[in-house]
């Protein structure tokens, strides 16, 4: 059964005179949702967020931002469309629209570059690439206009592929309960105290989303043989200091490859042991402000692998 | 200006029942053409092949077997179907039917899956992937029935991407003639002997056909920036005495990153320098008597990049 478990995600920013977002009706992210083609699970709240776990990836909303992520055949982009309807562009004080390339481009509703057309008959913007056009890539779209991140923003993606034999097997059985999965991830061990909120979907599949005052981290995992894909997200601050985050998730799932892409966070300078080679670092600061880095990952691998039977 | 050159491929061998395939008149080789969506240009021929050069790459046929590959938004699968009509599957003793990942699967008027579903409503068989289906891959779709290779019978393709900034540039000059072509690629010193049928196209891209005895190669060029392409294809057996046919290819490219797709060829042995590492490599028995290698490999890049903006 295949699912496209990458993500088109993007993040408004609203500014002062819009009042907070997070006094909107219930009902108004609930239609917004639905216009992109998705549907709200459950949500948790605490004095900075209202997340938002849908039945393709997450909603987050902060009294200052929303940021959204879809997968499947989800388009994204009507979310957008109704955002910048409601708030008006002057509101606005940034926009970054992103997409990864997909497994099945081809059962996408559209491209990038066509949501990317009719967002520019309402904004306009700079449309970019970051990673190589025949291998992992992400795209980019950020409004033209300049803005300067408030201190301490920062986003850091993790996207893997393909994982070992041991978390496929884990990940694809049907009875797993959100208790097990969490357990088999031990998030408790890096990232502690957070409200969490969590689903198994049926068969396999698993999202989540989690806040601690006004930081959060999400996964959502598309285990099948046919598209293996994980993706974690934070804007925890990751340095240094904390990276045993990201080499954590590695460590458990042990992809046969992953990106990671840095808004002002600095996955320059992760190692992630001899395992891995990095293969292609791709970097450009915004004129939005944001330090925006790309590194694709590839497990170093001798065996001899089988072709997969259809 | 985006230009898919990543190819559709098959192979069709009869038996001799059918009588030598090259005395059918050439208005069935151009029906044959025009429904899968491209044009005969040109044509050569020798004692054993007629070779034609097409508007998206290349048709050959000898007596017992038809080779074509069609790249752009060509539906290959077309010519196929003429064929299994034409020749009734009893006279077909061997068919595989490839197809490698495309830059933008989205543009595609089918994808490979959709394609062997129409396949298989006339003849039963396997389909497979080779590589990673997150990164580099190719279909393959074969007959179900056994088969055993005539001796010598062998292919080797190299599938090329993201050439070097200088071979880029002079590939998209676009007064370039075929004489400058196929010096810049230097074909004389691998590859003498060959009667050669070559186009360059407006304003850039490049194809050729050789033929020399039985053997042939053939080379599509597709140098723009949004989708750098180069494909090379023969029949000569490669080994350890005339790999330097590909390392002469990647010494004037340069390619960020190749695919080598073999059968009953010996790719898995070739050194290809301290600059490129081999990230997956892919081995497999067919029933039908072929043994199909695919490696996948990567230039080791230290170099930041910068994204491309659209």
């Amino acid at each position: 059964m295949f699912f496209e478990g990458s993500e088109k995600k993007f993040e408004i920013i609203t500014n002062e005179a819009l009042g907070p977002l997070r006094k909107r009706k219930q009902g108004f992210w609930k239609d917004v949702v639905k216009a992109s083609g998705a549907n709200i699970l459950s949500g948790i709240s605490n004095n900075y967020c209202d997340a938002y776990l849908l039945s393709e990836s997450s909603l987050f909303v902060w009294d200052d931002r929303i940021l959204m992520l879809t997968c499947g055949r989800t388009c994204l982009l009507e979310a957008i469309l109704i955002f910048i309807e409601e708030f008006g562009t002057k509101n606005i004080d940034c926009l970054v629209f992103q997409r990864k390339n997909e497994y099945r481009a081809k059962e996408q509703r559209t491209s990038f570059l066509e949501d990317v057309e009719r967002l520019k008959q309402k904004v306009s913007g700079t449309t970019m690439r970051f990673g190589k056009i025949h291998s992992h890539h992400n795209f980019l779209f950020h409004l033209e206009h300049a803005y300067v991140p408030v201190n301490g923003d920062t986003t850091t993606e993790m996207l893997m592929y393909d994982m070992s034999n041991e978390a496929s097997k884990f990940l694809t059985q049907s009875e797993n309960t959100t208790e097990e999965t969490r357990e088999f991830l031990r998030l408790q061990n890096v990232l502690p105290g957070f409200i969490i909120d969590d689903y198994c979907f049926q068969p396999y599949g698993y999202s989540l989303n989690a806040v601690k005052d006004d930081k959060y981290y999400t996964i959502h995992i598309t285990p099948q043989e046919s598209c293996p894909y994980i993706s974690f997200e934070t804007n925890l601050k990751i340095n240094n200091d904390n990276a045993n985050i990201l080499t954590h998730f590695v460590g458990i799932l042990k992809p046969a490859s992953f990106d990671i892409m840095g808004f002002n966070s600095s996955v320059a300078c992760f190692d992630f042991g001899k395992n891995y080679s990095r293969l292609a670092f791709f970097k450009d600061m915004l004129r939005i402000g944001y330090l925006v880095e790309f590194g694709y990952y590839f497990k170093d691998n001798l065996e001899i692998e089988k072709p997969f039977i259809y």
